[in-house]
């Protein structure tokens, strides 16, 4: 397990260098990332190359022993080339374009850029090919960052019908599987189809579903011409991309095919403010939320199944949250050990030393501007030095909590209550995982399940007959499964089932859902389990079980009181609970906890909030993101390979035990 | 009193009609709507006419006995006909186009949207001029649905040119009316004058109501297109069209005008949550507000003085308010029962089965997407049961309660705080009329007055010495007239009156403002009547009674405290009561009640919120639109022609007696 | 001292001129400014002037002793210029044009424009050039209203790159010092830097300061056009501005260069709701707050160092703001004495009488429409009697608040809280000041500070070797300085400097900035000093003080807990306090309760809130914004020139006594 760090040297004088890589090599740094946003100063020209500084970057690095990670250039398209074909830039979906100043104008469908960017990698891919010291490369930077994915200019118009005329046999066949007799919306050819542009009222979800489809494997083959060129000049480096966290827009699964390694950028104490529901407890604004962190390591770590990076970790104070306290003393150790728990290989500070220039001076470095250490540095340091001494292989889970982005882009585009986020109910029970010291893959539902004790579906809402026959070889196989509210609602183009929901999974289930009720989120919503009265809130489903299904949960408010509210059914092999309301926490933990027990696998004492246990290898790390001290628990004979079993608030420790060997309480 | 139902056999196998059609009939269903929204399948490439389909349908439907409305298909313009003529498309007011993909998108004064309505209209009116079972039509959906009334396209730019050289004798006219030597806003042509369009600062009150009224008088134009090629094949269908709930842009009086009957859309569960100020509670929830209801039945009874229908009724959940939970149990029945009480004639539930396709798949039918009943169904066989059995003449409301649209949309301009909603305010009025029992028709203030009681004019903003002598008839007549806040201030081009406010009814309401003020929602006001404190809000003049006026409440808040805030000036025939404060729902009651005696109206003891009684030619509805049992107190002799004296919750009863002799109490 | 009015005769038949002359005479008037917006009526076609009724107007004017004040009328071109020259129109960053139909819509840098002003500016100064009663101008109104400063049309993209081309040595210079290599922003010619339009992420920090800067210069420039045609033409005429209130976006002090007299207008009840963070008190709803509007008057007085006019003072109720209660008993005679104390030489109402036509129909004259006399009218009579016996020269105040609108304008672009606003920021230490009865001014960093006993600088935040030593002169002349939070940060480019905050000033203030944080606003923070415990909010900066420097306040919240907060460095002059906090109420009371001390400026007790004391030229107002009547404390022989010692609720009173010998409290 190793520790990297992002570094642009180009912001500074070159005799700065070797000050720079020698104290990279003092902290413990194996890895260093370069020249993202950097072509304006590679090619200062159209034409004009300039690579020394970059050539002298590398060298200078590798004679301090670090080893390069290399950057495609292209998330910043320079001012020339958007002067000469101002046709790449994305447009708004009422045709505005988004202009030159920032970062991500291009739009992926541009002819034009793809032609621009086979030129510049080929350029740098050809110059580097022989380069020891670059052992990887990322392709561009944060894919869709700033809503970038869905862009609406002519080139995207006229790529869609492209993507329509190879997704369906004919307009008729398209015609049909959308249903555009709704509303008169019958196409006669492919290229009568627009991007959703502004309209009167709402779009029809399965237009609105495939443009979200069509914007993704755009990305998916702009990032390909990337792999394609770097893959053809060296087969040693590896080729990765950044993603980001808890992000909807761009199916990680499909980029990954293209991919050698995943990594993602992950930014805590941002993430909880703004792009979670919920206002951030104190403790949060300083850690972060670890199950909101964690199930992004999971979702990049399921994704090609495989050790992952963190490309960019959060250094310190950070620039574009809404506020940003200083980050809890030591945190910025606990996320990189907190990372190495759910199975990254290396974990990259994002960046070296604070930027005096442009749109990130208010964030930190591990070194601020004027050279000193900075808190994160201190932190790097120690993260370095403890991770050095841990080896372990990948992250074995038994549980598999099932993720489609089809689903979140067509409960999205319809969510029937603005408090239904898609992303937000899953980690609902994400979270009830977690709270079990449980390790959990985020996979794509088409995935090989067979090597699963356990399977969570929290919403598979589109759905068709081979994904329910997939799951009932899974059942049937023994597997316990957990069906979540909203699953089988829709076919794959996003139209309703004939039968009522859960539609395909509904014989496996054993249950039909006799009505769906939304409610606002201050509506005390509760159902009663044998174990007593429990809150559930924002979606209501009324079920009605077949013969030999049990009712596990009934509804208690007013008019739905008395209906079964989840319910279980058995099969020959395993059993299918389906869960029709977005259980509160306690209700969560214990549907979870059925399953686990019924899959046989072993589980912790519920964990207390913000602390969390995760096992990798026979070693178990707990990292404790509140401020408060926690005491373990673990069998006698466990070793600690780092820290202790009394941990301070922010703190971290590895322990040679599995995870359900111990237990973790506030200390009193 | 009967029950209809929206029905789209295109979205279903044509195999599925002819059950759908017996069941239909079994459920007691005696009309039918078709063809809404059908443009694309009646004519799918320009001139090719496919009415097949339509002919069987009917064909089907009229083998059962049912009757038939066809709708014309104008509200769904088809993609061919955008792509041929673009600029038909409504544009926002910076130009931006309101493109194809939803519904609406086409512009009112378009001429060739106009021949292409011309062209397709008759198509259908040809077709089936000589079909029996075509009772009726509709033009159109909902003109102006998601904000469409107003278009800021080149067309309407245009046509407002010609509209205001038919208004006004000639530019200087228009200057001296509009008053433009404010602000250099002064013009040389009537083509000078464009839509209201981005402008740095708000634009001129006298510039926004002309273009208001323009866009409603363009709908009525639009509109009387539709009725004139109907009326001219075939003297025995109605034309009707059905308009929205609470909606303010579109004169609904103007366009009655070419209607034979007038019908609109009843969503009781989700008008409470997107048109109506404050957050609704659980019960409203499930069953909506009925006076938010009620005075939408009123108003559009109102508008010719006859019978209405509810063209499209709530049959369940539906798809487009923030959230959905179920409505409670009989709500659907409850709703019909509420609008027949109202003066309906027939209620049609929208829609017969729930939609596989598009943006509605949220929005229920009575039955389910399976072809099996669903919760509304029930309801709507119940009351299509009990309504046979109901006949009753047209309701005989003793009080009015006027309604101008050009003073909506002037306060609407100029609210002067954001809480001051023109319909708001005048609902607080019609509130208190219902809670008291009283039936009351919202007219245009120039409706012939003489057949009524008492007259509430909440806000006469705009206001002229015609208007004046018009009330002041009504009054020396006997009349008793409530006049409330802000009435008289402007002249009807939406100037000041030179003279203080109320201007025009100065003299005969025997009062003058001295001062208005408007204030944030939460502070408390308070003035005092001889009953004690009274709450008020928003909305505060300071009042001088002339000589022989009397003041009926006096401010108490501070700065106004001592001040007149409502005041009664006697005539020889009634008087008239100015109300110069947006009163509570206390201090509304005492005034209103005050009026009904002295106007020989008999009322009810004040009823619970949430139920309400309703007299129609001799039979009083009692609804209740809680989820609490209420119940009835009749004269013993009173004959229960549905339901009993015990209300459930959400129940309805019809029992034969006066509603004033009635008296409603929530059951202990 | 004395009142005037404004007046827009053209509004009014002539024959109503002659007794508005009358009137204005006998309320104790003494200027009249006239013709703003008046174009249309002065040029109604191209090259047809009719300055006849603006003879006349004067004459009558004249005719009864009263001065006239003229304005340029260039606020609203009409509308056949626009036709004519649509490109004169604004733009919003999208390119959307600021369409005709309100006011503000030319564009500062329109060619067209500025040579349709100078033939309009030219042909008024050449009529009235030898009128001795026009005894001056005022340019234009209100530039920058409506967020008029900043277009983005394609003249002020040419202009841009013109004021860039200007500002740097070349293109290299202004990659240098903006930073363009972060991010690959580098250009390669000043025509290629556009205006800051829609971008997918947030512009580059330099960049839109530039724009800033640009867009205040554009004003600045074309305010000259005015004041050199006016100045041209006659020695005796004074040429004014009317500027804004709290008003970010124009630089005051670079148009004051170009002025002869500063002038603002002033809407204390406006102010507080809509440019204020904090919900208003009912007080504030009916006087505003004094330190809002106080600050707005020191700032003019300030700008070049003389007395000021209030040009448009607040004359009753007013359209604008969200809500608007009638102003207290007397605030209209309030806030007449109040600018006075403030150092105005005049205050002129807004406007004459409440106008018919058009926007402003909400907003109160002195007299009513109807010629009778408004509230506002008797408070006016009631001031401009008691302050023509006043007479006092210039405030002389010991205290400079240092202000600079790129300071504004930087910390606007990257506030890092939605809290953090400069201008607020500044207020709390402004309140601090005049909560202790101080005279403040507020200039601009570069002024000459010799005079000043103390200087504030609440936020120096751009910062260079040349301010410093500015600072540093002051200081070691005996100055006491106090330097706040975000000081010393940034270069003027709006880099960060590479040394830690406070940069430039770090060795003058004795302290380097460790770490800085924001904080929600409802997250409670607090520090300690001697005195005890302080809340402070949303900003934090963690303070390491040189060794000679004394420690005043130490955080107290969790983590930073221990860790300077405050710090005090002596010098050999005076000393330097740095507070690297937001401080609450009292802690800013201590802080400067301690410079004030250490500088010999004699104070009073601390005011209660909504009470202020000023001294002018041995005169001192006491100003009660609150509705409670409150007591004088004077040296007995203190003569009250109005009012006395028992002021009642929006009372004034002016006494013959230095400041600092008063004391006031509420009344018991």
């Amino acid at each position: 397990m190793t520790i990297g760090v992002c570094y642009f040297p180009e912001h500074w004088p070159r005799e700065r260098w070797e000050r720079d890589a020698e104290q990279m090599a003092e902290a413990g740094i194996e890895y260093v990332r370069l020249a993202e946003f950097s072509w304006a100063v590679l090619e200062p020209e159209r034409g004009v190359y300039e690579f020394d500084w970059l050539d002298e970057a590398i060298a200078t690095l590798a004679d301090h022993g670090l080893k390069v990670v290399l950057c495609t250039p292209t998330a910043t398209p320079p001012k020339w080339l958007v002067d000469r074909h101002p046709e790449i830039l994305q447009a708004d979906p009422d045709g505005t374009p988004r202009h030159f100043g920032s970062r991500r104008h291009y739009c992926f469908n541009s002819p034009v850029y793809r032609r621009e960017t086979r030129r510049v990698v080929s350029e740098m891919a050809d110059r580097y090919a022989d380069e020891d010291a670059v052992v990887g490369w990322q392709t561009d930077n944060e894919f869709g960052c700033h809503r970038t994915v869905r862009c609406y200019c002519d080139d995207c118009a006229a790529a869609f019908s492209d993507w329509l005329r190879e997704t369906y046999d004919d307009v008729d066949d398209l015609n049909e599987k959308w249903g555009t007799t709704f509303w008169s919306q019958r196409y006669d050819s492919f290229e009568a189809v627009d991007p959703p542009r502004p309209t009167p009222a709402e779009h029809h979800p399965s237009h609105l579903l495939d443009y979200r489809r069509f914007s993704s494997d755009s990305v998916v083959d702009y990032n390909r011409v990337h792999a394609e060129i770097l893959r053809d000049r060296d087969d040693d480096w590896f080729v990765a991309h950044n993603f980001m966290g808890d992000f909807e827009t761009l199916d990680a699964h499909a980029v990954a095919d293209d991919l050698d390694l995943v990594t993602w950028d992950s930014y805590p104490t941002g993430f909880v403010q703004d792009r979670r529901a919920g206002a951030p407890s104190m403790d949060e604004l300083r850690a972060g939320d670890p199950d909101q962190v964690g199930m992004n390591h999971d979702l990049y770590r399921g994704t090609n199944d495989a050790p992952f990076w963190v490309m960019e970790q959060q250094p310190g104070d950070v620039n574009w949250p809404p506020h940003c306290p200083q980050p809890g003393e030591g945190a910025m150790r606990l996320w990189a050990h907190h990372a190495t728990a759910h199975g990254a290989d290396a974990v990259l500070y994002f960046r070296w030393r604070r930027c005096r220039q442009g749109q990130e001076q208010y964030h930190a470095g591990l070194r601020k501007q004027d050279g000193s250490p900075d808190r994160g540095y201190r932190d790097a340091v120690a993260a370095a030095s403890e991770l050095a001494d841990v080896d372990a292989a990948h992250v074995d889970a038994p549980v598999a909590l099932l993720h489609d982005y089809d689903d979140w882009w067509a409960i999205d585009a319809q969510p029937h209550a603005p408090e239904f986020d898609y992303w937000e109910h899953a980690r609902t029970y994400y979270r009830a995982l977690r709270a079990r010291g449980v390790q959990v893959d985020l996979v794509h539902p088409e995935t090989d399940l067979s090597d699963y004790a356990a399977v969570v579906a929290p919403s598979l809402h589109l759905a068709d007959d081979e994904r329910a026959a997939h799951l009932r070889e899974f059942v049937e196989d023994g597997g316990e499964l957990l069906l979540g509210a909203r699953s089988g609602v829709k076919t794959p183009s996003n139209q309703l089932h004939e039968e009522l929901a859960p539609g395909p999974f509904a014989d496996l289930a054993g249950v039909r859902v006799d009505q769906h009720e939304s409610y606002p989120a201050d509506v005390d919503l509760a159902v009663e389990t044998d174990a007593g009265s429990r809150a559930v809130s924002v979606w209501s489903e009324w079920l009605v079980p077949d013969e030999d299904t049990e009712t596990v949960a009934t509804h208690t408010t007013d008019l739905a009181a008395g209906t079964p509210a989840v319910t279980r059914a058995p099969t020959d092999g395993g059993s299918v609970v389906y869960c029709g309301v977005w259980p509160g926490a306690d209700l969560a933990d214990e549907l979870v906890s059925g399953v686990l027990s019924r899959a046989g696998v072993a589980t912790t004492d519920r964990l207390p909030d913000g602390v969390r246990v995760n096992e990798r290898d026979g070693l178990t790390w707990v990292s404790n993101f509140t401020s408060d001290p926690v005491a373990v628990d673990a069998p006698d004979d466990a070793d600690f390979r780092v820290g202790e079993s009394s941990l301070d608030g922010f703190d971290a420790a590895v322990v040679e035990a599995a995870a359900s060997d111990l237990s973790v309480r506030r200390s009193p």
